[in-house]
């Protein structure tokens, strides 16, 4: 992929060094243009594109008049302490999801709280295309059982994209499942008996969280840092204290917070784990959406062991509707296997045979890049959105993928009565305390930028004025940070 | 569904009461063509095609210039004792399954083994025509999220078709499943907990044993009569000595028996459970495929307490590929939809919306139709072959829908030893054992007639050939039985 990046986004990543190397610190004026446009021996309008690109993503920000300058990081919510530790616990949040979840496909509401791209990004007119023409000459085929590990030429499109990304797996370590929901529950369901200890960075995608409950398991929290994803100093501890059964994380633009483990720090999880022989149970699921211009090796890149289950999908890039995800299960492949086969028989057999067409046509890399450009700039309009509607004391991620922001909400106000006042509004946010076991996280909610118009911004100007109404009735600290 | 049998089914149904009710016992000579006809006033056509009909279901023998004959039943194979009770099992049959389905969709080899019925008996080019319809008229509902529970039109359909089964229950019982194996799995775990007891009639269908195993639970056998189904006194018995959390049965076109229990039974058995209050999880995979005039009533239909879980699909009247199933759950709906929600999100949304307008169009009852004709005569063309090729000694089950037969082979020929010798002579069959969680049947094989052509029937005449290979070479018993 990083091949065929075009010039701005090298410039742009060339810049982005610099800073994250201390040599343009915060608050610091980048050259201008037209100095940076003579260093460099690119155009001006290379260089304005590299900047452009810097502002969306909040490395820069365009002052008028002024020039760019490096934005002071972190800006993101406070992480939670990386001391935090407590006994594993069993989980309950699987209502308020299941409303949650339900409300989010409610037409006449906006879905604020939908990790569901707008599907005019998506290429539904060439995969229903290429539907049609499946069944049409492989009917027969396309109505039997697939290979209960899915149908073969997928899988192996499916390791070719995973080469691209860093990681080698061959189409035999792959099962196919139904999305990568169902892939999360194989991968703790073949390490895990119940009451069995697991742990998970928090705030952690509620998906897993629904699996543990499930699966009768036990959660234990490891704080992510607001920068770069898990704290391993809290992982070693967790390690050595409770002995979990597995580890699960989201290393790249993670949902909810959007941003990437360096790979270093990759490498570094995937040895600790490879040392203590505990299985990492990776959920890539906005794999191919990140904003930097080179995607990113996941953590099973760095599997020496076989024990990193890495798991995908693609209902965030491509349809979430033909249920498709994946596997890649390392040493556990056989277990995993005969479990998706025992529960499902197969994966649904005409998505499977029109996906490995689609892949090997090769349109996929060209779509991924203009969807990930797109929700990049969907989720910087609304990060302005929410930076010009929410009162002082609001918090944001910056994301360096995916669609989803974090909003810490000034302290007092309270994510689900937020949540039920939005619902009544007609418009959907996903509160807090469903990323978390412990039900943590009660003045952060998380929205996504998967659409993005008026009637969006509508509901983020709206959303505001209800914090700020909150705060006015609320606790007087609140009204105090105002 | 009965008043659009056709005349010569009504009349065939008339006379299969009185055999049943003893008028015409055993052995004993039918009234002649013409005097039937005289009797009945209906044409010589009307009668013979009633004759016909009996004779492929294996109730009336036609025997050159004598006349039509009752045939002796039972002919099937011995029930396993009904005083056989032991105690709850373990179950571990995961490892040989998972290589007979392997096996089964291997394309060299004649699958006597699958459970699968023709693709060419499938109406393949309508449904493949609706889903490009579908696709292109809906683009964005077909490639979105579906409902949870399935999409609700579907569930609309499947309601009615029960309704017109005499299972009355409305759409919102009921969550669309990936087959009616999601179904299974998804009955048992919300009604158990892992090392529960469950109930199973023996032989019972091998995917009731791989959920049983995958969930951890352990199994106690119900011995089936060959003729009507589940022993109703062993299930009293077995009910007050280890209170099972559940009992499993497939009461209808039973596979791999091919039976159906009478209605008053279906009645009693729900009877019995609800006055217990131990759920009933009923398999009606082969839903639609009865060879008699009228569709039985599943037990669902006199389930008074919601303690009926009925788990049904598509997989073989219409396509195994798009992984549509379903379960109408009584008063488990709740809990089932969140298990459904959490691990899969959703069914693929394509497949519900094509099958929602597919029932719509109403052209499923004639197709049923059609199919189940078809099968009853394969059915019977594979039990003649057998006939003719099997050794004495050998039994067959006499079945009253679906396509499989299961068959008892002379005492000491080793099922899973055949299995390993019709796989290198190129044949798929599956052996007793995996249809007993304590490895029951091992002289039973089950042969499924969802094709026939002059291969299968040659694969059944080698078939023949092995066994009595076997028997030469095996103990001196079945020699004796030549």
């Amino acid at each position: 992929m990083s091949s065929a990046s075009t010039l701005y986004q090298r410039v742009a990543n060339r810049v982005l060094r610099l800073i994250e190397k201390g040599v343009y610190p915060a608050g610091r004026r980048l050259p201008s243009v037209r100095a940076l446009s003579r260093r460099m021996r690119v155009s001006i309008n290379t260089i304005l594109g590299a900047y452009r690109w810097l502002e969306i993503r909040g490395f820069v920000e365009a002052r008028p008049k002024s020039g760019h300058f490096v934005r002071a990081r972190p800006q993101g919510p406070r992480p939670i302490p990386a001391s935090l530790r407590e006994n594993p616990v069993p989980v309950a949040v699987h209502k308020l999801i299941q409303e949650i979840v339900r409300n989010s496909s409610v037409p006449r509401l906006i879905p604020l709280g939908m990790a569901m791209v707008d599907p005019r990004l998506l290429p539904l007119a060439r995969l229903n295309r290429i539907l049609s023409s499946v069944a049409r000459r492989m009917p027969e085929l396309a109505h039997s059982y697939a290979d209960p590990a899915g149908y073969e030429p997928l899988r192996t499109q499916i390791a070719r994209l995973a080469a691209d990304a860093g990681a080698e797996f061959g189409p035999d370590e792959i099962v196919v499942t139904s999305g990568a929901q169902e892939a999360l529950h194989l991968a703790l369901e073949v390490v895990c008996r119940p009451n069995d200890a697991v742990a998970v960075e928090v705030p952690v995608y509620y998906g897993v969280l629904q699996a543990i409950e499930s699966l009768g398991l036990r959660a234990i929290e490891i704080p992510a840092d607001a920068l770069d994803g898990m704290n391993l100093d809290a992982l070693r501890a967790v390690l050595k204290q409770y002995r979990p059964r597995a580890v699960v994380a989201m290393p790249t633009s993670h949902n909810p917070l959007g941003i990437t483990m360096p790979e270093s720090k990759k490498r570094e999880l995937a040895r600790i784990l490879a040392h203590e022989r505990v299985p990492l149970i990776e959920d890539d699921a906005a794999s191919g959406l990140h904003f930097g211009p080179v995607r990113p090796s996941p953590a099973k890149a760095f599997d020496s062991q076989g024990l990193v289950m890495y798991c995908s999908s693609i209902s965030k890039v491509l349809s979430p509707g033909l249920r498709v995800g994946w596997i890649a299960c390392g040493r556990f492949r056989a277990e995993v296997e005969h479990r998706k086969t025992f529960r499902t028989s197969a994966n649904a057999t005409m998505p499977q045979l029109a996906l490995a067409e689609y892949f090997e046509e090769g349109a996929f890399g060209r779509h991924l890049r203009s969807l990930r450009n797109i929700l990049a700039g969907h989720v910087d309009l609304m990060s302005r959105a929410i930076r010009r509607s929410f009162p002082i004391g609001t918090q944001l991620s910056i994301p360096s993928g995916g669609f989803h922001l974090w909003v810490e909400l000034p302290l007092g106000v309270n994510s689900l009565e937020l949540y039920q006042l939005a619902l009544r509004a007609g418009i959907t946010i996903v509160p807090g305390p469903v990323f978390s076991p412990r039900g943590r996280f009660e003045n952060h909610i998380r929205l996504s930028a998967g659409r993005w118009s008026a009637k969006e911004e509508r509901a983020i100007s709206d959303l505001g004025n209800l914090v700020r109404q909150m705060q006015c009735c609320g606790g007087s600290s609140s009204t105090m940070q105002m």
